[in-house]
């Protein structure tokens, strides 16, 4: 059970400590209390853990300083979307929003390679209006005797070169704690020119030790990828472990399943699950079209694969989209036949915003539908 | 290797005849002859087989009467987009048009059950100006104790009034090729008020002796639905039983695959196959998001999963939805959980409208590009 | 619910027409009578359809006439193993017996090519002691333009071969109800020199059409293969066909699953189902070795992976195995690669009965061990 | 490239010199030094990294100091098994032999609870002379509120516990690198009682970093575990990653894959595999029946599904047996269900015993019938 406290009801208010001594007498009850601070004001919730099912909810509600009373079922309890549960989803990083009703791009080089590549990347965006973009620095590969990203080296350079062009985002992967350290430390050395959303792939989807470390942190929101063998219930489990250590700036990305049942495409596509994602937790869903189909086969129509599963996510209300580019797709050291080009770029985004503006239309219509069999 | 003769050039003409004995004294090659007759005139084309790398494919295309040579690869001889592959993809039945341009909605009831449902089902279809449906009389279902679907006793009285609502095609599984017998004779019995394309399930996606049965009639085009546990390969391979024994008018039906890395969909939607199917055969692509879907679940923005799935496909190009609809729900025989009512055949059919505008945008926007990059 | 009747109470009895009064009388309750001819007495049992739940079991078993009365689960109702179930499993066909206590080998050609081989084959088993083969005559393929068995015209030559080595029984693939028409008209015509034990395939486990019209005959028994798209529920759902439709000799079998994570063997080898059959029905379970494997690679002990996986299976019980041997098998039509040779014989029979020894100790063992704990 | 030095031929040798000069001529070519210390000698391996094909292996072996050259394929350069490749496998550790010829069978508890049932899982392995066991005080869980294991308050006393009872290998998951830390500390702390196996789990079987760190230590053995969503291939990869950071002395344990296509078990059985695992490497193979079948369901000739997957695996050449006991079942807090009694220990390994005997006796067979066919 989630009491959801007014804004003025801050845990110095009369009103705190009152409904405090409330629930200090119930019998088998503790209670956890997370500050969610905005702009604007904070939001203070108090989880309610043990036997709840004894607690009297409508008593509760009617408690000073309490606007609202949500019961949470046994799944993804912070994550989750309960029912009649309506608080707002998403959060705001480094002047960037991201909830189920955005639409950001983070277009980018799979792997850091050389400066004069990341800088080509990164004009690009400017010049295409983009303020987010994906940048591996730490790449888990399969083979241990594969290049596995330039690390900690790079990040100096990358973070400089993209405050230079703007973004205010960057989307990478790590796959230690060290490597979140890494990252604070040259972010700090350069005067933060830019922000960063920490990546956890699917390989680490379950390594909830690393899952912990990172949501102790709350200084960068985490995109957290579906594990490939699992269901998305388990996934969706893994994101919980972020918000229960303390982190709820989650997006949670789909990348498709590893199956040959997907062939020809290097994974199987799972964007249907868009809308499933949005109805059970508030995590704003990001796809990765990218590393879904693995190829830049086209179909008779001119339009690459790629370009067919993005749209297919947007279509469907997706938030977020992590894409490969490249200015020299032969050159890229990670899955460079995937990548898109610089000269793309333009017609990506329209494709984009062409099914962005179908979803738009589609939501409306949906409103329109609601509100006729209301009456 | 195919040779595609010119207009003029019939088995009846003298260069048809001069082609055959050039082709005869050819060492192990063996000719095949396949006509597709259209409204407007009748298209001949020889398939080689045997040791065609030996032959001199410029040589022939000089040959009087050749309009075409075309190198077919090992797989989907007949379907099969090849390279260099010109050739129109798709056919007309009944006066309705089945290509990988078009777009033909076949909302109905996925198990016949009594006249009056039949009736509200079909009037309201033509209400919404739909001329096509989908009407089940047989019912492959897991278990032997279920309802097994009326089978030809309700042929009668479902092709009437069909005929009576301006119903030009009605989508009907048959599991046996005694079924295609009943309908046959139904149809004739009744005057053919309609037409019926003749569905193979996912469960008889490789009984290749029905294939191959049905295949051999040309009357019906069938639709051919993938099949749950096997590759897109191999369920390809099976629509090319039905080309190899002499019908080449196949719609490829996707319908999602059977794992629960989908769940809590029934299925693992595999519509991002849609562009791939496109590009490796030139049959038109239907999607099922009824049977892939399985529930009436909503996504926060209001709209069903089966109406999200339903844009994906068609965002990305397909050119066919099968989609159970049923007047009361609750009442269907089969699959009720997952079915629309009435009440929301038009707002599907405009959700379904806005992703379509947006794939002839998307298009549109393709060919520009590809003009672009051409100069 | 399933009344097991005394093997006096024949229908024409009276106890029979007095228990059918009393049933009569029982309101919502549907009756259908099965009868099993065997060498010493018929059994007759009385399957109970409709409100079950409403009948008094103790009342039932006092009516003259009645041996025992079984409450079915809704699963599997005259294949399955029900709570308290202890009527015998399996059947006698042609002399030789299979029941889920027995093994008994095929061994034979995955596909029937020439006389020579065919009569090479049979002449090695019955020097080693054999009297079931497997030859299939009707070889579903995944391409058109591949081989598909020579046929019905390959029957007649087969059978006599058959009976001139003393085979008892030959597994032989079906795939359409012609076929079965085929093998009949073959064995009369040459004096049933030898008995067909009728496969259907994986491609075919959901052909519920072919599955009804082959289980209303019974004559030959029937091995139905694991489908291999579908849960395992669903495919002894399938062999609950062939037993509703009146045949109950079903032999159930596996043969590996497709998916990539059973690579580099062609199929995911399901062996560890063995005991759950068992369990869940009153079925034989064969094993199919040769195509989970696909390959004749070997581990560094010396024995091939085909042999490995047979003793898997038998060491937990397995009833039959199905395997593919060829005297030539790089001259083999169908599948040569995994067939292993003559002179493998009497070493594969040898390793398999160390594997049937072990599992014949270890059943002891646990006799043993039960009659322990019941102390 | 692998040269295998002879005995004497250690880093402080001429011959070792001048080797080494002989090969920092080559162009391109980089080398990397492995020291196996064993109780009696040492033994020294030079991996050749670059441009390798243009060496002259003849030439090589020729070489002063040089006892064998090894051309290794592309995968798993350390653990594989590569052609004509007859480095002897496994290792020993604290007394106890591990390899692909052995059997070592870890039962014990799935999680740590309390020390008395640790104590009577030990007193009663030691009674049946076992010197090995299962003990898990890291728990990963699928939900961040579920209990996850004690951690290293409980290892000092499960430590001392095993001293006690004469057990010489604990197999422990971790699943991060602290966890490493305080396992060595404990041991450290407590006087090394016993020795620790680290065993990775399958959601971290692709946690690289974990396996570099953990590779990087060459105290404790490692047990890694097949991950659940990717293919064998990837699995063993992920091993290589050990190996390569320096750590040879890893076991593969197959554990089940996550497919309902294994229903009703837990998991997907994949004990097939065992062949080929010790066909592709050289490492010792593992198999978990207990959290691949996760029931205690039974057969009718009374054995545990558990038990006859054990049986599978061990016939087929199985080197390790980790397999869930508990003193009360019903009080375990993670896995009861799945845990055999401590009354079920003898029974357990004496079946186990049989199938070993079974597969020592396919073995010899094996042998034999080699020596017939190079006759």
């Amino acid at each position: 059970m989630i009491i959801i406290l007014q804004p003025h009801a801050t845990p110095q208010s009369v009103e705190y400590r009152q409904l405090m001594d409330y629930l200090t007498n119930r019998p088998n009850i503790q209670t956890r209390v997370h500050q969610e601070v905005g702009a604007l004001q904070t939001l203070t919730e108090i989880y309610l853990i043990g036997d709840t099912a004894s607690l009297d909810q409508a008593e509760i509600e009617h408690q000073p300083g309490v606007e609202r009373v949500v019961r949470v079922s046994e799944d993804y309890r912070i994550l989750g979307c309960h029912q009649d549960d309506r608080r707002p989803t998403g959060f705001d990083y480094n002047g960037v929003l991201f909830s189920q009703n955005t639409l950001n791009v983070f277009a980018g080089l799979c792997a850091v390679d050389i400066p004069a590549h990341v800088e080509q990347m990164l004009k690009a965006l400017r010049d295409n209006g983009q303020v987010c973009t994906r940048m591996g620095a730490y790449k888990p590969r399969t083979n241990p005797y594969s290049f596995q990203g330039h690390g900690k080296a790079c990040l100096p350079w990358v973070f400089e070169l993209a405050g230079k062009y703007g973004i205010k985002v960057i989307a990478m992967e790590i796959a230690h704690d060290s490597h979140l350290d890494e990252i604070r430390e040259a972010l700090e050395k350069t005067g933060k020119p830019t922000g960063v959303m920490l990546q956890i792939g699917t390989r680490n989807t379950q390594n909830f030790e690393l899952l912990k470390i990172v949501g102790r942190q709350r200084e960068f929101p985490v995109l957290l990828k579906r594990g490939f063998g699992i269901t998305l219930e388990e996934s969706l489990n893994a994101a919980e472990y972020l918000a229960s250590a303390g982190n709820r700036n989650v997006v949670f990305g789909l990348r498709g399943m590893k199956t040959n049942m997907g062939d020809p495409h290097r994974n199987f596509v799972d964007f249907a699950q868009v809308p499933v994602v949005k109805r059970l937790t508030r995590m704003p869903v990001c796809i990765d079209p990218s590393h879904s189909v693995g190829t830049r086969e086209r179909a008779p129509d001119g339009l690459l694969d790629v370009m067919h599963v993005t749209a297919q996510g947007v279509v469907a209300g997706a938030n977020m989209i992590l894409v490969d580019f490249h200015p020299h797709p032969t050159k890229a050291l990670v899955d460079g036949p995937q990548a898109l080009t610089l000269a793309e770029l333009p017609w990506f985004l329209e494709d984009v915003a062409i099914a962005r503006a179908a979803y738009e239309k589609r939501r409306l219509l949906a409103e329109r539908e609601a509100r006729k069999s209301d009456k």
